[in-house]
């Protein structure tokens, strides 16, 4: 079942040819993002299929999709038990049949990540950001549907659902690989309280190593730290590549996929990067400064974020918008592009997606055709 | 004198190993833009020094530098004519001697390509521009001095040039590869008046192909398309790869690399990039549009800028600030990142050197620590 | 014929009633700015209708318009000579001897201002910056229709003016004040060049006084000072009430009304004003400097705008896009808010009209109203 | 004690003079901000001291000024109780003799609002929307110190106060009049849980007026409705004069008066307004819209804040940054420009203070004076 996805991240990159004269020719080597196509070793036999719960829209779309899936194109069919236990489905008798052959599993416990050839996703731009979180190494590729309007991730529609899935079965497609970013979270001290006794004693003093927790999370969009339900500015300190390169002050800061760049960055004042750039996004939200301008950089760095030395409150941070949780002194994130992208299929090609969903979505550049700007008009 | 630069992108690359098992595991390696250095095969031998002409202030650093290279270090100093033609040189009897020595060259008529190893720049961002506008291809290693403040292009400071040119010659110092803009323009029925005779009257009807004329250039911060001295919004439709992505109506786009992102495009209100991410920022100028917010772009694609059908006035067109020319209908820019970028030498390393500009040139995120902009004190 | 208009601006108003007791009460009354009517002591008796000239499709419209309004409503009509000459118009029979009965003018020849009750606009905002350059002083009410789509000084659509302009007529209309910029150009040494001889010698010495030139403009959207066709930046600087407040490095400054707010500022990044707000903004071109926010000042202050003594280069002014000159050391700008306002009547009122152009003009707000910015959402 | 100050608010006022010939002349009368001036019918002879509580830097100054008033000056001292049952100031003997001279009040319980003829604030932003939130009617001039660096509310260095307060005494001293905004909260079925037995049946159905709550609050700065501590982004409706304008859907929505538009609305990215200019600002946080800009409209409207019929979540206000609290499907918040100012001292004048704080607190267009946004240069 193995895929063999020739990636041609639209990169540059050195062709520094050790030709046998003195002077080296500088030259390199820039790829097209259109170039990257989906091609499998094995034709794919088993697809995730994950439904945005409680949308009784969704019911019927996946219950057809199941059906094709399974008695159509013979493919094993996965599916998270909880989807399965809406009395929705559960009590539909007719579908009961082709659900006894459906593999299901339990998020957090049970573990597909090398069982699953590809994700189709119904739903919406979330459904997508929660097959991320399922795969925290390699990801399968993406087939994601709207049902209702386009989304940055969900670029299918669902109505020739058939000829579409048939599409990506035989390899004709394009992919945009999203990169993501891998955050370790450090807490200091995190078991102080839990070693007080009842009084408030330190019953043990322990090994300071045995206090950190640390935890990782992959994400699509984006890392957001702000002030939480505080009313003071969240007040934290940017590290990249250990060097501190600026403190945030103002309601937060929002470190961003190119992906999520057109997510909660974009409201926040970032420029929209496709999908393709090999970048990291850094917004600061509703800052304490005029000249605090959004700034992009290499893929290739380290950041991380602390709270400032003088900062008056904790912050708190969460990742893809979910897991929320407090910021202390002596905490910190780290964030790097991961090493595992979210291969995501395309309905048309990278760049023509891209735009459509900028027009779409964020109605990029809509405007009236006439001259309302300008007084510049001579004839008046 | 053969130059080996490991050039290490911090870029995403592919890793997608063929193992013989079915799952394939999607992972890519990605590199540190820190990690760039500068290493010689040969020892440098030739140097070209650039110097910002008319500029009185340099003419002693210039010297000096001079004197030091050839005296010192040994090194064969290719000068340009005019440079040496300057009353204020070529009447110095006591630096005459030393000019004998030198190689000179015309800008436009003499071809030094191949015979420079390295190029010092004197006197600030413009000198390194007119530097890579001398190489339409490979560019060799470029080390800038400020005279006065520090610029985004020029990171050392002239007081310590013998120990830092010292450095660069022994290979001791980072890069950072700045990517260009090949930029082609091509200009139909350019020849019509001239094939008119005195009363206007066609004399030839001529091939098609014989009427048009193609040049090409070669940008490091940014092709600009603005309406010129007309005072009518300009009107340019922009295409990549060749599909029609938006109609530009304002005062014009600049199409820019990451390091023109912090020239021309940052006053225009883009993000900055860091000139590490192979990128194409599109940034409008004062566009007819509330929602027309810059795009940053993969460096693989093509674009190609035309006027609108409906354009009622040309546009014109201007490369790193010259070269301005008119654009009319039928004409066409293309752009693509280019082959050849500029490597440029780092005063310490290309993180750490670009937020030191973005500091000094930009004052990017200066504020007062007090809560100024808050009104949430409880304690007031 | 006379027009009291009872004039109600927005505005806070001091009454701090001096009652015989010690203390003081701060109180303000604010106005309503919906409440402003138009009103009529005598019934209007004639109307200057404006048209954009070389328009075909608004030659009906207007012979239309011509034939109701001195047929039927028995007004008279004044009409600009040019728009007669127009062989579209002259050669038309059947309109011939109408425009007999028409008064004509030459603009900058013929003193209309004490003779027209109101003034028609037919075409876009062009004809109503038109109509304003016309009336240096005192400005009749203007109802302006658009042919095309909605535009922000336009509100009126033709289908129906008929009854639209029996409402006003009848006195039965919304009124909204917008104010205009006085400005006024005061040129040193202007006549150097004309007291030279032709070998350049200077013939006179003259006295400084003489050598002055000063003009004056009324204008309803801006004044610009850009770079005009010189590539460098523009260097000016910008005076309150005789104080430097700053300078402007960049493309230029736009000095605007609130009406002109979303015109050429808003292009600029300005906020929009609405027009009752008594203020002028001040936005500058692609600043020079990422915390160069646009202001707002109150309508009472003095601006003036000069070179800074270090420019290099000199600027260009125009005013709502006309009139464009060249600005050179010691010349100096001086803008006002003019005690000339132009009365524009309101389609609905002076607050639902400008939402209404804020949303068709420029899509203010348009989006989706789906999720697609966050990924917040815990079900995905 | 009575207080006449000439209030002279730089706004446009009808001069409609109602002529006996035909013809009106619409012309305005314009103010100078400037020339607004405080003056006393009576000398002072109580004074308001406001001083940040908990802040040990701030004590010598306070007994000093404390001092200076009640023995030099012979002025009726008030001073908050609080502020005395310090310790520091208690236990501080020497100091004793003179707080026993002191008339103290509890906010909240004491009504000094006729009692006093100026207020002094020590001690930063946050002292001045303190002392407006004292009085939520009419309020004396206030004087403001800051200790650490300029505010935009604290004009004074502490310094020289001696000859300050005596100026202020002696009324030499410019005014400005910061307007404030009225808000009005009313909550539906507040009562209801309540009303409600344990098992939730309704007990009684009472009368639908006694269920509601009205609250009302003076703000100096602005009004902010935003998600709280919620993850869905907030979703309310905007009225104004009674007609939905629009939706706001982001992280919030900011109302502001034109002295807060440099707080918490410029982090935002809204443009700075004079406090001279009668208007309220319209900010949103982070807007799910590329194309909402904010907006200026004139102080005399009146809006209303709504959550919207198909928000998911409810949303918070606060008020100054404080009261936070709230808000539920059926709530809303009405706000208008209050008939209340703040009149506010002068350290030189309105608009020299302003552009001082422009500069000092923001860094408005601070920038290098050379070319490093501009790669124009000709001559390299």
């Amino acid at each position: 079942m193995c895929t063999v996805m020739k990636f041609n991240q639209s990169v540059l990159q050195d062709m520094s040819d050790n030709n046998n004269n003195d002077n080296k020719v500088w030259k390199w080597h820039i790829q097209d993002p259109a170039s990257q196509k989906l091609t499998w070793n094995k034709p794919p036999k088993s697809v995730l299929v994950i439904k945005k719960i409680r949308d009784a829209s969704l019911l019927q779309p996946f219950k057809e999709l199941c059906i094709f899936l399974t008695e159509v194109k013979d493919m094993i069919v996965y599916v998270e038990k909880k989807v399965l236990e809406d009395p929705a489905i559960s009590d539909d008798e007719n579908f009961g049949a082709i659900t006894e052959k459906f593999c299901t599993f339990r998020d957090d416990l049970d573990d597909i990540s090398n069982r699953v050839d590809f994700i189709i996703c119904l739903g919406g731009d979330g459904t997508l950001l929660y097959a991320s979180s399922l795969f925290q190494e390699s990801v399968p590729p993406v087939m994601a549907f709207h049902l209702g309007s386009l989304g940055f991730l969900t670029p299918f529609k669902f109505d020739t659902y058939q000829s579409q899935v048939d599409q990506v079965i035989e390899g004709n497609a394009a992919i945009v690989l999203r990169s993501r970013l891998k955050v370790r979270v450090l807490k200091e001290n995190w078991e102080k309280k839990a070693r007080l006794d009842e009084k408030g004693i330190i019953l043990t003093n322990g090994d300071t190593e045995s206090r950190r927790k640390s935890v990782q999370y992959q994400v699509l969009n984006e890392v957001v730290v702000d002030r939480g339900p505080s009313s003071y500015l969240s007040n934290v300190d940017l590290f990249l590549d250990g060097h501190l390169i600026t403190t945030v002050q103002g309601d937060g800061v929002i470190v961003s996929t190119p992906t999520g760049s057109t997510a909660y960055a974009v409201a926040a004042g970032a420029s929209m990067i496709h999908p393709n750039v090999p970048a990291i996004m850094i917004t600061p939200i509703c800052p304490h400064s005029l000249s605090f301008r959004p700034i992009v950089v290499p893929a290739g760095v380290e950041l991380k974020i602390m709270l400032s030395r003088d900062a008056r409150n904790t912050a708190w941070v969460s990742f893809d918008g979910r897991k929320r949780q407090e910021i202390c002194h002596g905490d910190s994130i780290t964030i790097t592009t991961s090493c595992f992208p979210v291969p995501s299929i395309c309905f048309r090609d990278p760049v023509n997606d891209w735009f459509e969903s900028l027009a779409q979505c964020l109605h990029w550049n809509v405007r009236k055709k006439q001259n309302q700007l300008s007084s510049e008009d001579e004839e008046f």
